[in-house]
């Protein structure tokens, strides 16, 4: 029996596309109605999208640019200091998360952040001489993105600190991010009290050089088989990050034992540091990411989203195609469970490079691989498996190397369209921590957060422009 | 509007119950029916369920037997010796899973098992002279479950093994497994070549003393929490067990590099070799589940399932309320998946302690848990969600410590009622690996199986009895 034949040998309905008066008047008639989920493009984007699918070049673009993305093999390879790898470091460079930004305009978090990195630099005695000296722009603000780095919450990274060095096997990238300092009050998410300069000294004098010592002793640790690996023991790779955390220290741990270069104080002191954080892969898994999103840019006519980073106050996008140029709105706020008596009024709108994973297929878009996440950042297990499938309607593949075992294994989303998001009108699901936004909060909670849709509306018109 | 309400203003349906004919009829008229999931409780055993019924005392035993199971709280204590810790334990001593067995019908991997323990215990110069000893009956064999113990597949332990010593923090209840060799050619799958004995040499002279040395210096590990932790990292507690590996190796790894006690080629070997195995846990698991079902034996009309116990001759379970007895019937075939060129032809029968992880709420009830595990057992995700569901019509309670993320946190179906089982004929779900049939094999497979219900309907009907 032919399609057709069932065609007139079942019941007929009536499919109901956009408008919810329509579907409800056949409803009220006692007819069948099924409602497809869909709506028009983002209002004002009609032009450009057609212009872009007039072009013809950009699927082929696209295909391009998600090839290079997912080509990419990060391996951590070193610790080594900011000031001794980061391109464009100075000793008075810090680096901040998301697009660029002036010290007038910066988050409570982020003022937070260089606060502590100025005291910590020895640039300032408190807390007041840092904010003069950074009101007075004495110090140069960089956007990480802009140094081949990464950093989650406020980002900042400046010349002393120890960064861990991911390149890519299979190319000649690379990428740095700063090591992790765990959750509360800590520097990223923008304190600096007394206890968060002594750790950062002691991250500085200790963990980075004994990792150091102990990868130079064992050689590269490959990245993406350990957060494969994590994906399939219920990581996310942005929020949850337990499992990649343990494999890390499976990994490294035979160098802490046998590492003779380091004091044995020192390399337990190291162990038990990673194994007290279960975050402390995140920054890792951002450089790898920061290694893909590299790899991606500057395909032309590619629509493909590159960066997603947030500041405290932009939101800012990068796509392949546009070069250089960020498309900005303003961070929305974070839809957040908070910790102990905060509450939102206490938050800092959402902030980060660490959107940098959503970018790469993990994060948001890998919840379905971790529905124990939602202990963190709220929501239900069911939720998070249906935040992951919305995510494959935007985005340009699946993850050869990331699977969900409960999706039978199916990859996961990856390589965001910029033009399938305002066509669609589904913005790209974020998880993410919260900070306060009085500057020496620290962390208040976590949560769910949507990328602005202007960031893409403005990105797809940028492109357009370009290809006429 | 009310329920009844509601009846009305819907279209009538046919609920059909247990007769296919009738729901086949119904459909062919083209009306709706509904098929309900039941069957009529196993034939033999309706007098006894009545009989159980009407005693009035069961509901209240069960729930004492498994308020008892699941109030201890395992602790990794030590690693010691077999003979120095285990009740009952002599030279001439050789414990193996399942429940009592003789030589003359003992399966393919004990044999082998004990063969490999002989050698290894200077015992037998080889194996033919090992067969002679064991054939003349100058050996004593005794389950692990007769001495507190438990052993994953042939289970044989002896004399000079080293054992880890599991606490009921909670109680004084003591529990003892074999450290876990790895796959591939062991002696708990009946391997008995030279390398076999060489590991076991090692894990004699390195392992156990090293691990018993950090354990004396850190203190206890809580198990409990372990295993909890790692059924929302994609483990079920009986064949993954990546996770909770993972996290006892943090628990003991800043016990390794610091270890004055032993050599840092001996720590960093140990570290290496539960690296390198991610089954490591799977033997502390079943300790810490023995405890429980320890705790749970001895409550008069209880018909909460106890243990289950393989020996690849035949499958034992032991209910609450019938005291010492072992319920058995052929240890049936598994459903397996085969490493390399091995098939079905090379199985043996179903073998091993290990299924008291199923008995405790883990393994084959917690696969929901570990959708990841179809890899290695067969079956898809959705079937392993499937699966666990099915054990709730067959359990007593959910496990207040053991939650499933994707099932919204729902605690894992617990507690086995055998007069559940024989009055639904659902017979509880067992994940398992295969060992070769032959004895020196060793593993090749593993796969899911379920408990035959000869082994239930004679313990119903043996508690019944109890009961007049």
């Amino acid at each position: 029996m032919s399609d057709l034949d069932q065609l007139l040998d079942t019941e007929a309905s009536v499919a109901a596309v956009g408008t919810e008066m329509l579907a409800a008047a056949i409803d009220q008639q006692g007819a069948a109605v099924h409602r497809a989920d869909w709506q028009p493009p983002t209002p004002g984007t009609a032009a450009a999208l057609a212009r872009l699918a007039a072009g013809g070049s950009t699927a082929e673009a696209n295909s391009t640019a998600l090839t290079r993305m997912l080509a990419v093999r990060p391996q951590l390879t070193d610790v080594s200091t900011a000031i001794e790898v980061i391109p464009g470091m100075t000793e008075r460079t810090f680096l901040h998360a998301g697009p660029p930004l002036e010290w007038e305009r910066a988050s409570g978090p982020t003022r937070g952040a260089l606060i502590g990195a100025l005291i910590y630099e020895g640039l300032a005695a408190d807390p007041s001489e840092a904010e003069a000296i950074a009101a007075a722009g004495e110090i140069e603000l960089s956007p990480c993105h802009h140094h081949s780095a990464v950093g989650p919450m406020a980002g900042v990274t400046s010349a002393s600190m120890p960064v861990a060095v991911v390149e890519d096997a299979a190319g000649d990238g690379v990428a740095y991010s700063t090591l992790n300092e765990g959750l509360g009050k800590v520097l990223r998410y923008g304190a600096f009290a007394a206890e968060v300069i002594e750790r950062l000294r002691w991250m500085q004098e200790v963990l980075g050089p004994v990792l150091g010592a102990a990868l130079r002793s064992r050689g590269p640790i490959g990245l993406q088989s350990l957060i494969a690996q994590a994906l399939q023991m219920g990581d996310d790779g942005h929020n949850r990050n337990r499992a990649v955390t343990s494999l890390f220290l499976r990994e490294i741990g035979g160098a802490l034992v046998d590492g003779a270069d380091a004091p044995v104080t020192d390399r337990k002191a190291v162990f038990e540091f990673i194994d007290g954080n279960d975050h402390f892969m995140l920054n890792l898994v951002m450089a790898a990411g920061k290694l893909g999103s590299d790899a991606a840019a500057g395909v032309a006519a590619s629509s493909l989203v590159t960066v997603m980073a947030r500041n405290g106050t932009d939101f800012g996008v990068r796509l392949s195609g546009t070069g250089d140029a960020w498309f900005t709105a303003p961070a929305p706020p974070v839809d957040g469970l908070y910790l102990g008596a905060f509450t939102e009024d206490d938050a800092s709108p959402d902030i980060g490079d660490s959107t940098i994973t959503e970018t790469v297929g993990l994060g948001g878009f890998a919840m379905a691989a971790a529905p124990a996440i939602v202990g963190f950042v709220g929501g239900t297990a069911a939720g998070a498996v249906r935040r992951t499938l919305a995510m494959y309607e935007i985005t340009l593949g699946e993850h050869p190397a990331y699977q969900i075992p409960m999706l039978e294994f199916r990859g996961t989303p990856v390589g965001i369209d910029a033009a399938l998001v305002v066509r669609t009108g589904i913005r790209p699901q974020i998880n993410t921590g919260v900070a306060g936004k009085v500057p020496g909060t620290g962390m208040v909670g976590a949560g769910l957060v949507e990328a602005p849709m202007e960031c893409f509306t403005e990105g797809i018109t940028a492109l357009a422009e370009r290809l006429e």
